[in-house]
């Protein structure tokens, strides 16, 4: 059967490791550490910026793919060269690797978006600013940002001075949007494309923690918009693999698009229990060539809420207890604070209770920390 | 976290990996190869008859638990002499290593089961007989048989002649019954049970071939007494971990105990898709002392069908087109006639539409050779 390489040994690579089991595919991990949250799939531990070290890995599998964006397009192209498949591919994962690139191709494709410019120097600033609407707006680096990192809600050009002398930076309007969305989907080489219903997301300190699946209210106008939306980005950018689209929902109805990832995303933990497809097995159907899975939900609703910090077993010994039917999911981390430490799930029928049941649970794990 | 030591690598103790993975258990797997179905979790290769070898691999974990019931007694009493948790216990155990001392177990609880004796020469086979109801009876071998093997429905003392020869014989009516059922349940040391709904098992040779959950027409009276039977098993034979109860339902609606098991059971893949807490992370959550989780069904009917010989990738991939919502796993076992390779489940509204597409689905991966 399908032999897949995964580079990155994080929880995203960790949570393949079911999936690959159900599938019967064989899952190869390269990660950076034996001790590496999906260590049991851990075949090679070297640095992933290494051509000799990933073409040697590659050489064990079928197909490569990914737990984070990090690796150096030229490396990547390497590795291909070797006859290897490599998805995403080098091409559309390079629009991850620098938010600029991504805004210039989302343009290209007439794709919605906030106004957006590139400043490169103190003296043009004030003309940039001018193309995104003033202030407040955003300012990104453009390369290596993650959770919020690399990123600034600025009301002067001094607040991003450090990053101005190291090179350009992306200013983005500040959107006066209604809620976050996430819409994800995912797509194989022939072309086959499936997606999940767009969910609601709610970010504190620009890290995901809550995660509402449908998004509420959710006409069919929307999510056939949102839908429309990502399989296009999915196409025009060749994207294989699971896609996840981050969005801005406007007051007056609008999408914009504010991030994308190519890989299974934070926002897509829900679907583990609440759709007939995790969006970890559609990515492994997709890279490894299959037929997709239905992205059916088995729940009217679903809810998904971050666990920071740790999960010590005496806290979630005390959550599972009062709380049957929550999943909770432990990416076995050494604690760290604020760090994504694991997550809650609950499906059902009503909002409210599952709601109320994830965010219980947290406060539980969280030791009364957790601010609801 | 809790690290669990599971002997035996074959699909049983492979499903457990994922639970082990979503819980944050560490999960260690004892096997006879390298190349076993779990060889994911695989970290120690030999013989589990050998003491030395077992109590070694228990000191690297918390708590021992089985994907089969073939370790001897006299082995799993020196490994819990190292302060080792075992579970399910020796002494539960013992009573699947043997079926005359689980009837005899049954016998005392005075749980309802076929008419059963002991035969041990052909000279006193006559009034044995007589004891359960004449031919056609069943015979059993007392130790040693699982899936059909060591079970012979006869009409003639020579058809076990063979069988005498070594030793006693177990001799059971055989019950004409109107379907068979499995009741599942887990139980934690505390003492903490929780039940699936009983499930409607079909057996094609005496091996498992079709589950449909829940048991169809369930009355609230019949799921009463399946679950309360199971649960006085469990706790007068103080079973930690799943236990399985195969059971005859006959045409004046008793039901009469079949077989034990005392871990994960074929009848409970179906619980995977099906309930909130499937069959594996139940146990897992079981034996590591964990509260348990809710057995509710995320759908009204679920069905699985076995899948036997091999899989092949291009027979999967076809399947997989034509039922985006079957969800087919794969052992990754070299193919052998009649061995099980995998299952596939579905889960919906109507039973007919979700046993429909799962015989066809067997019917592509068995290559036409599926007889529905």
């Amino acid at each position: 059967m399908v032999k897949i390489g995964v580079i990155g040994g994080g929880q995203l690579a960790r949570m393949m490791i079911p999936a690959a089991i159900n599938l019967g595919f064989d899952v190869k991990v390269f990660a950076e550490s034996r001790e590496a949250s999906a260590s049991l799939a851990v075949t090679d531990v070297g640095d992933y910026r290494n051509e000799t070290e990933l073409v040697e890995f590659a050489n064990e599998v079928d197909v490569l793919t990914f737990d984070h964006e990090h690796v150096p397009t030229s490396v990547l192209e390497a590795v291909r060269r070797t006859g290897v498949a490599v998805y995403p591919s080098p091409e559309a994962l390079r629009l991850t690797h620098n938010k600029i690139d991504m805004r210039a191709r989302l343009q290209e494709l007439g794709i919605a978006q906030p106004l957006w410019t590139v400043s490169t120097s103190v003296t043009t600033f004030p003309q940039d600013l001018d193309a995104v609407g003033g202030f407040p707006c955003v300012a990104k680096k453009p390369v290596g940002g993650y959770d919020g990192k690399g990123v600034r809600i600025i009301t002067s050009p001094e607040e991003i001075e450090d990053w101005m002398s190291h090179g350009p930076v992306l200013l983005e309007e500040k959107v006066e949007f209604v809620r976050e969305l996430a819409q994800l989907g995912a797509r194989s080489p022939s072309g086959e494309w499936q997606a999940w219903d767009p969910v609601e997301t709610t970010q504190v300190d620009g890290v995901c923690s809550e995660v509402i699946a449908p998004a509420s209210g959710l006409t069919e106008v929307l999510g056939k918009e949102s839908r429309h939306l990502a399989s296009q980005i999915a196409r025009e950018v060749d994207v294989v693999g699971v896609l996840a689209v981050e969005l801005f929902e406007t007051s007056d109805g609008r999408l914009l698009v504010n991030e994308l990832a190519m890989r299974p995303h934070n926002s897509g933990h829900v679907f583990t229990e609440l759709s007939q497809t995790s969006q970890f097995e559609q990515h492994l159907r997709a890279v490894a060539g299959f037929p997709l899975g239905a992205t059916g939900f088995l729940a009217p609703r679903g809810v998904m809420i971050n666990l920071f910090g740790g999960i010590e077993e005496d806290r979630m010994k005390q959550a599972l207890r009062g709380y049957q039917a929550a999943k909770i999911h432990s990416y076995q981390k050494a604690a760290r604070s604020g760090r994504k430490a694991g997550h809650v799930v609950a499906v059902g029928d009503e909002l409210l209770p599952i709601l109320e049941m994830c965010r219980e649970v947290a406060a539980v794990i969280h030791g009364g920390d957790y601010d609801a």
